[in-house]
């Protein structure tokens, strides 16, 4: 790599996608790192959902193309929920400057769908909601190499744990490095489940991306917090900051 | 969807469904949003089978059509506990307007009933007690896509773990779906331990829902406490509010 | 169901049984709810046994039969410690109004014996002292539907999970359901490790039964405390109180 | 069961066996209930085999028999120990009224030893120090009803899960009906480890024995206490007391 | 070994390599003892990366020869991360003073690509980011003592328990003996959880290894801190110092 | 055992060793009881290896052969640490005083080399630096009572389940017998993760073992602590106390 390639960088470096959440630009100095991978993790019903439609709808804005890929939600119920918010993706559902795609989680390769799209179509902005499911899944590795789809003679031939975090580590991977071939930004969103102080779920995919957002609930306090817990290439405070759920969607209060 | 379709959509989110449970219908902007499913999450004697009659009852009130599926208690010691509160299902179960239907949970697979039921009648409110034991319930997958009933053969052939959070995904999403063809307000009761903080016994359906209500005690303290965890297109505080078991069942403390 | 047979459920309703226990019967307007299944549950030496020949001692002077299946202590210790609290049931063993069974843990069938006794024998009050060595057993289910015992084959052949909570609600309803039939009001005991916060060692038998007394020590204010955790139709306290183990057995401090 | 019966229990009931640690047959009306099973619980380093030594020698005094059984410690070791405490058994161990046995934990059958000696012998007192390595082992029990030891062809034979709750209970129960065949009054000490707030490493054999000392330590406090947690057939405080080990062995500040 | 070998090492100890972190060689009398291997534990966002490229850059300031060995992150992102932060090891990548090696965590042999990396060439910095996925494979051994790559036989010829701390223990023992035949001074990341109080995911690095820095967030604080949890032949503090992430890395403050 | 064998014992009870670690025997009323094995367990980076050394150098000091049996640390290593404390064993190591040996964990018999080493000479003071990686190992026994060596066919013939408290205390007892036979006196050191307030990783030895001391650091306080939590044979304080690592090793302050 020569210099002119560290100027690049540099370069790239500086370049910043708005992230369509009321106040969360200004917290990073202008918005996610262009090309990185977010987690955006949570309990239930902290927003997660919201806030990426608010993130696909803001590149729409922008002329950006945005993919949402839902691995929990049927489509139809993600659209009833962001019209309730004033969300209105048909038109450019229509004119393909949008797509949500439901993946089938029974489906033997979950990353064929995901393939196939991005082979045809090159999206800026990236949704993956929610990464839990599939970061669940087993994992085979036979000895040549080749990835092992399970079959029904999976338990002989295994080599690799199922549901080890080497399987978790590998989805991982294997997902971002798949968005990062597109230079695509990306909202991965993550469970996290009451009792845990864990970033997610799996307790891997947050070493993996190159942000992570928290967000939290305080009933008692009748108050939700987000906290910038990394995110790379940006100077950052690590102090939780309020959010309200608006009709324009998640607010942070500065 | 064209904009006709958006229009649509916010007209049926403004439809909300409501509860019977006195006071809630104030917090929740009046009611279950329409064709949701909730979950009733609490600790053992919380009154959420109360809870599930007050909701029925109300929609007999309306002239809906209510189906009450009981995984765990039969519905002779069903109607002594409703007929406990005063509410008296009789006359609506021998016009058919009220169904209560036992699910055998040792049956090789528990859904034949749900469907052939659903099949045959709609029903605007459906109360699903509980859904622990289906959550908790092995699932296996064969290659071919078809859903495979666990048989001797099972251990040699299965590709998905027995009792791993792919399977309670699996059983809550095929749950959910049934449902929502409907279109049906759903209420789904759900175990929580003494000793835990989540939300659920399989810490998964709360992801999936659309709402959760929480149901906790205070035994120092003499208290009965609701929080409204998490409800889709709906403003609503986080705030745990008091409230009774009288004789018509729970009322909350406004 | 008729409104004959509303008027006769609120009846059966407001029968109580009294529980023999000094107070309780006070917490409880008049006693357990007949026909219920009580769950009384509690750290080691709490008390649980001295209950339970209180409550079937009760019902010796209001001329109700007994039946007292023990699954850990042999019938002789039983008697000896009923004895040192001054419960004679020697008489009422002599003349068939009250059975002590011993339950073979080491058995293949733990059901044979209480069946065989319930066909032939009638018994307002049952007692199951305790209710955790059976619903920690495991259990198979075959494919057509019969319960099959655990053989040597039964590796290869089991759909059920050995110890999983599909094993536990299966034994607790099959238990629940066979007192039912005899409208019997039953205390079943349960181990409770000192450790733990929960209702019981196997978390699932709390959501099952009708009503929960839960027995708790306080070791360095030298203090018993008994907590009605739940009692389904009956209007009560969540309040914890003090009691004390007297030569007549549990009292407790109104 | 006659009157006469019942007047033999009462009888029997408030013979006392004498403890030999100075303070605690004050503070058990005399001492442990005979023939009864104790449970001597504690962390490492907290006093159990100098108790062990105080109850035997004082049944030496009183012309007793006495028998130590040694799951962990060589005789030799134990027989160290105790003349540190200048308790020596030699003279009684020539004249045949103590026995200390060697329990091999290695071998397949770990009772045959302690059926062997109990069955040409019997003993008023009897210690088994400790219980924990045999409760851990792992039992089988095959379709006709026999143990079964395990052998090579276990893992495909077995019908009771290795390491269950049930081999646990299965083992506490066939050593306390061994025990009390004799009448022996048994003192079983039982490890907890410095984490666990339970009162036996197993969680089970605390509920199948008639009583429970439990001794911990203060570290900051330089203290330790004992506790009684239940004794059957004896009024007691459950407040813990502090004692010393001292020249004589555990001395209880009264 | 003679007089002159102790003498030897006593020189030797005394050689410290500068660390490059600003402010951390004063809090380690000069820097890490030449010739150890340092865990760098940390939860996610905490700066381990950028510690490990202000190491090498020292390294390559004075002339040292450095290897960067990832196993999570592929080159490039890497490469733009450090340029992020104004490290540009361009110049020293063509000159082969500076080499980054991916480490492809699916194939078979971890090993293999370090191995000859090492063997034709001499680092005096290694920086392994990070140790934990290596650690965390499966290991097998078979009975001829000659590593076993896991095969599809694997789970029938296995010796050593799948993800076991011995297999945890061998990795670890194998890479730090590679390491050491070089004489290499080395860091390696380790994954730490939000919700651990470890120093490491496996909880046996850090037994093995010759020093431990550990790096925590407080984000209520909004503080970064490091506590030299362990520095062989190195006298040294234990307490927490704050630091903070800037322009040039993390800077310690004294 | 006559009247000479318990005055024989009395006398080797007042047998103290002293420990090398300065302030150590005033708190041992003289040191180490003579033959007795002592863990001494810590979290990372407590001190534990430097006080091996300190022990080992007294003894080298009184003419006493010393033998440090290493299970993580290459011997090599060990010595540079050593003589950076200023423990120069290379003298006694010519002379055949002392004595390091390496035990490779991946040899199928990891006694073997310690049982011949044993054979061949008597070592008044002996270390094993660490337990832990020892206890960990799984131990298979066949029916015929024999020890077996895990083979690749281990899988199918195990009695004993790998991992299990069976397998720790198997080993534990092992060693101790081993070292016992030769009348040493020794040091097993153990590890302790952070998170743990046990006395060892296994939760088994610390009942084994005759003596315990306990090391732990605070690092707000910038302290490290011992605690000695057991002693057979020795009246001690149970309260922690402060030490230092100096140059001279282990520092207590008393």
């Amino acid at each position: 790599m020569d210099a002119v390639g560290i100027e690049q960088m540099r370069k790239e470096d500086s370049l910043r996608v708005s992230t369509g959440i009321h106040g969360l630009d200004t917290l990073l100095n202008g918005g996610f790192p262009k090309g990185h991978a977010i987690l955006l993790s949570g309990t239930p019903g902290t927003g997660k959902s919201i806030a990426c439609f608010q993130y696909l709808f803001e590149g729409l804005k922008n002329g950006e193309k945005g993919l949402y890929l839902s691995s929990d939600e049927p489509i139809e119920n993600l659209l009833k929920e962001a019209a309730a918010f004033g969300f209105d993706f048909s038109e450019s559902m229509k004119n393909g400057q949008m797509k949500f795609l439901y993946l089938p989680m029974e489906a033997q390769d979950v990353y064929r769908d995901i393939e196939t799209e991005l082979k045809h179509e090159r999206y800026e902005r990236i949704v993956l909601d929610s990464l839990t499911p599939i970061s669940e899944r087993p994992r085979w590795m036979v000895s040549n190499g080749q990835e092992h789809i399970p079959s029904t003679t999976a338990m002989t031939s295994t080599t690799i744990p199922l549901g080890s975090t080497q399987a978790i580590r590998s989805h991982v991977r294997y997902l971002l490095t798949l968005f990062k071939q597109q230079d695509s930004t990306v909202i991965l969103t993550s469970e996290v489940t009451e009792e845990s102080k864990n970033l997610s779920r799996d307790t891997i995919s947050e070493f993996l991306v190159d942000g992570i957002l928290f967000l939290t609930l305080d009933t008692t306090m009748d108050r939700r917090k987000v906290t910038i817990r990394k995110m790379r290439r940006t100077k950052h405070t690590l102090k939780p900051h309020d959010f309200s759920i608006t009709d324009q969607g998640l607010m942070i209060h500065l």
